[in-house]
């Protein structure tokens, strides 16, 4: 299977962006049930358990901006992409932002992804 | 398959690392002809290429400092393990590290692990 994993890596972080930014409770049907996200040093397995982590975060405003985008097919076979994103994160009324590293690992199911994998860290200097 | 991948990740980027800091020319043996690099904005596939790039980078001595790493099974049965590190390198005279994040993806084989996917950024800030 062919897939433009590059151009797939873009549209799916530009769309779990701008969900995450504007109700990040919505983010659950992009997780599955044996889904898994690492978030700073917490870990959770299940969409209902991600999404409860994500929108427990304690902010109300967030705006993900991307400084890196790489993408690399994961499988030889499956059609699975890997994406790591290096960015910007503003929450609330802060005037600096926190940068961050992130990696998904997108799964093809239907025509369609979901995200098997996602691993989430700040980068304090 | 039951894979303590958490410990897998720690033991993988410890000797990664190591080899890198001292001879990275000896890291082909951890890549296939179908792994992938991707280190800043260049995009390399095979040990041989992968090998070729590494060892052309600008600088002599060189030191990696894990600050995170973190690692999830990336598939259901085939103990595949996602890894995600940030951290900071040292080159050469600098006294000034540099921030980066590096994700690896590590698949089973013969009782041991290779690279399929790796990719590497610097950290701006």
């Amino acid at each position: 299977m062919a897939v433009n994993f590059q151009s797939l890596a873009e549209e799916f972080t530009k769309f779990y962006y701008a969900q995450f930014d504007s109700d990040r409770s919505q983010l659950g049907n992009l997780y599955r049930d044996h889904s898994m996200l690492t978030f700073e040093t917490s870990q959770m397995q299940g969409a209902k358990s991600i999404i409860e982590k994500l929108v427990s975060l304690p902010f109300q405003k967030v705006a993900h901006r991307i400084s890196t985008l790489d993408a690399q097919p994961s499988s030889p076979d499956v059609g699975s992409v890997l994406v790591m994103v290096t960015g910007e994160l503003l929450v609330d009324e802060e005037q600096n932002p926190q940068r961050y590293s992130q990696v998904f690992h997108l799964v093809p199911e239907g025509g369609s992804y979901y995200v098997f994998n996602d691993i989430f860290r700040l980068n304090y200097s």
